[in-house]
């Protein structure tokens, strides 16, 4: 039965062959590369792909999502569109989730015996399918996280597939890194031991992916792929509110197995409710051998104390910072940082929340700049990127949950108290759903007295400006803010060349991956597939490097078997 | 102050480079390598460097040991010696292990910004001196883990060089496979974005290393290695009735960094004794960035829930499986288990202790031969071993703990409640040390309702055959054991290609390195450096697989800095 399972998946690889070749290539030169078209209209036969997948998706809307996988014992499902406030009327199957391990274990043999090169040759192909589906998974993406239809596309589309893409490079380099056998002999005394061995790249077995809501698809594909490639059964446990994504994603991965000759229980997906989580009993279950985890710090920190013996990866939450030194232009900084907070209503693991700068204010081509002035500069660019309703849209879009609206008030109540509003935070008239949720991002501004409001990530629009003593003190309030409330990235504008390599120094050691003065139109937390790490591991916003050696090594086992020859 | 340290550090490097290239191709191909003889006799200038360690070891005893580092509070020290019996009276630094902490975390930015040469050359520079120093450290491994004098000599010194040189190597491939900047270029919109991206490796920080008593050097020198070449430091812990070893070796390794114009508290000596342990506060201590155990299971159980945030590598205990189905001579499989279950009393976390055998017995060549004959057939092999009490004494050497002498006694009588005596354990005169502690491993008879008895790891010359109903249920069994109480090698007997095939495959799930059908004069556990893998992390006996890129992979971080150009 694995024959011709084999030779599917071989001639896959082979089909993969130069694209695994080129992305090679990229991760080890980290220049600019990816085989996907980056903006919809880009994408092959456009117009008709993106109309297919629009009436596909509302095909989907208020009927059962068919996912042929063992174990259905009811079935749920209560998404809510943060474009329409309407339910999507999906619902999902429940499963028993003794029955997903036990079927996940009996694919196992099959998938850890077809080697290395099948199994890549099959994360690409589901890759490959994955961004086939994508005029369809997008706007998932849109009514479930809330995202933008560009973001959807590019961000939990391309660049997550792409992601996906590095993590099959990185498991292939660590499995073809083994060698397969060899032939050992040494002298002991008189007598000659010659031995034949054998080396096993053993999967660890059955890993538990956890998705998050507003970003379900750039975490889970790397993870997802990354322990596929080594041999590994995937159950994915999307967040309550963001399965649809998931559940396109999981029903594609299966479609490709069966078609490649495996077993599709080898990746399926787990429902639950925010009534009935399952997200403890999946970590503690005795058969969970690896833990992928992406959502908030409080089940984060339950996950990483808890999923031992299971091999745990995680990314949960961080103050990603920004300094301001000196800059050559204000309004390019000011509009930079602008349009990045906005950004998905600053709903990113990377999206920047504090704001330093020295009470003194900044040098701005020479002259002096207060921190008022600053602020204003940045209250400016504010309104600047939500003048017009359509530009507003394509980079806010919307709210995903209704508790970041509450978070906002209550920081907007927090923060008066403690400090002042820079600019107050208030929905946007979406253009085309009147009843979007959305809000434009609240900035405060305040001193490190009020270090409790702001060294905590405020998941969701919410800024603040932080008066420091000088450009140092900022430097090292920021870093010191990042090593205890853990930071993805981080933005210096300085035209000092000894203040930049100080705080590249700085932000190293805390593990925030650091931009330096960049303003125009990329946006400043736009993170490169093939080019930019991600988590570092040295700080508690996780070690899920999703993009490196370290986060696949580990997916598999060397076995050996040894025995005297002639 | 870095750049004459680097100067020097990277001449090491290209001192050492060939040694690297050929570590690396053995690496690769799995081939014969070692840089360093295998027997005292071989070692350069052999008589005269073995009688000056001789020397120097004897004018340790008694004294202070001198290890000039930061914050001595005291002094401690109460090894005795299984071959003497006697004190060595040897008191080392009692530390203050904040202050080492203080001293190793004020050692990083050099060590961590002289890069992977520079730190590899050390690292091959302080191997190069620890070989240096084996005339002294096997003396002191003899007379704290009470190995022979070849075992102190290969086992402790070359063979745990060899390993140490193979983590130096992972960790070299590792680290140069992150390129260390670029050139990124991408439009987006009408606008090209051109980035400089420089890429830093980041050690964790500091690195703790627990030593255990029997086998000091062989855990430590490859974790050790592999933190120093990732650029972190490192505190020793070890065993408080085997210091020595690792006292020695720090000294060392802090000269050898000294030399190269490096901070020596990269690398400091936390002594403790079992009344006052400083294991908790070592693994808890905020900045513990890594941990490495080798020890009881029991608290390495604890170590491992509790390491958390620190990365965390064990090594603990399990039962190692023997099973006979089929031979074609049953005389020197009894020898060659025989010969490996005396090997340095079976106090080795690669010695075998379970052996099962189908109750109707087992095919020698063509005929059966029953468990009675089987169990005589080891009875007499057990008997060879200790007939001449010179080659006792260089197989069993002595037992490190008075503990393992009560444990023999009450194993002794549960087995022959439970079953009978095949062998019983007695202490053997050792022709030169008569008070050597010393004892003939215990060889029990039971059914597998005698499970709570074998399926643990029980320490030192106890040995169990273990009854099951046929060849398939002993696989069965003895796969299933490893699962649950651990295993990190396993030996197979059989003339059916079909079942070495199906044990193959077991094992390789329950992840214990294989051996089949092997008889001669190598001892059945012995593992090769550069081509036998050790720990799988697939069952309880730990995760420090020491052998491969999971074990470094992770002991680094690797941090970003951006910037555009024009």
């Amino acid at each position: 039965m694995t024959a011709p399972a084999n030779a599917t998946a071989l001639r896959l690889f082979e089909q993969h062959r130069d694209l695994l070749a080129r992305a090679t290539s990229a991760c080890a030169t980290r220049e600019y590369f990816s085989p996907f078209p980056e903006t919809p209209d880009r994408y092959p036969d456009s117009a008709a792909a993106l109309a297919r997948g629009q009436a596909t998706y509302e095909a989907l809307l208020g009927q059962r999502f068919e996912l042929d996988q063992p174990g259905e014992i009811g079935r749920l499902g209560d998404e809510v569109s943060p474009y329409t406030g309407r339910s999507l009327g999906i619902d999902y199957p429940r499963a028993d989730v003794d029955a997903l391990f036990r079927a996940a274990r009996a694919a196992l043999p099959a998938w850890a015996d077809a080697g290395p090169d099948a199994r890549v040759g099959v994360c690409l192909e589901i890759v490959q399918a994955l961004f086939a589906e994508l005029p369809v998974l997008l706007h998932a993406v849109m009514h479930t996280a809330g995202q933008s239809y560009a973001m959807s596309y590019a961000g939990s589309g391309t660049n997550a597939l792409d992601r996906g893409i590095e993590a099959v490079v990185y498991a292939h380099q660590s499995m073809t890194a083994v060698a397969p056998s060899a032939l050992w002999e040494r002298r002991f005394g008189s007598a000659t031991i010659r031995l034949q061995k054998r080396y096993l790249l053993v999967p660890r077995g059955v890993a538990v992916c956890f998705t998050c809501a507003t970003f379900p698809t750039w975490n889970a594909y790397p993870a997802m792929l990354a322990s596929l490639a080594t041999g590994n059964a995937v159950i994915v446990k999307p967040h309550p509110t963001g399965i649809l994504p998931m559940a396109l994603s999981v029903r594609v991965a299966r479609r490709v197995l069966a078609s490649a000759g495996f077993d599709p229980n080898l990746v399926t997906l787990a429902v639950d409710s925010a009534a009935e989580p399952l997200g403890k009993l999946l970590v503690k279950h005795p058969q969970t051998a690896i833990v992928d985890f992406t959502g908030s710090a409080r089940f984060g920190a339950w996950v990483e104390r808890n999923a031992h013996p299971a091999l745990c990866y995680t990314e949960t939450s961080g103050v990603n910072t920004v300094i301001l030194d000196s800059v050559h232009e204000l309004e390019p900084v000011a509009r930079a940082l602008a349009t990045t907070m906005h950004l998905f209503s600053a709903q990113m693991c990377t999206s920047p929340q504090n704001i330093y700068i020295p009470r003194g204010g900044i040098d701005v081509g020479g002259r002096r700049a207060s921190v008022d002035e600053v602020c204003e500069a940045l209250a400016t660019a504010w309104r600047g990127v939500t003048a017009d309703p359509r530009r507003a849209a394509s980079i806010l879009a919307t709210i995903q949950s209704p508790a970041t609206l509450e978070l906002i008030s209550s920081m907007r109540d927090a923060g008066t108290r403690r400090g002042s509003l820079v600019v107050d935070s208030s929905p946007y008239a979406h253009p085309d759903c009147p009843d979007a949720r959305t809000a434009s991002p609240l900035l405060l501004r305040v001193t490190p007295d009020a270090r409790d409001l702001y060294c905590e990530e405020r998941f969701g629009p919410i800024g603040f400006v932080i008066e420091t003593d000088d450009a140092g003190a900022a430097l090292q309030a920021a870093t010191a803010d990042v090593r205890e409330s853990g930071g993805i990235t981080a933005f210096v504008y300085s035209t000092r060349e000894d203040f930049v390599a100080e705080a590249e120094s700085a932000y190293a050691v805390a593990g925030a991956q650091l931009t330096c003065n960049l303003t125009g139109p990329m946006p400043l937390n736009f993170a490169a597939s093939y080019s930019d790490y991600h988590v570092t591991g040295l700080n508690p916003a996780g070690n899920a490097t999703l993009t490196d050696a370290s986060f696949v090594a580990a997916r598999f086992r060397i076995a050996q078997s040894r025995r005297p020859v002639a």
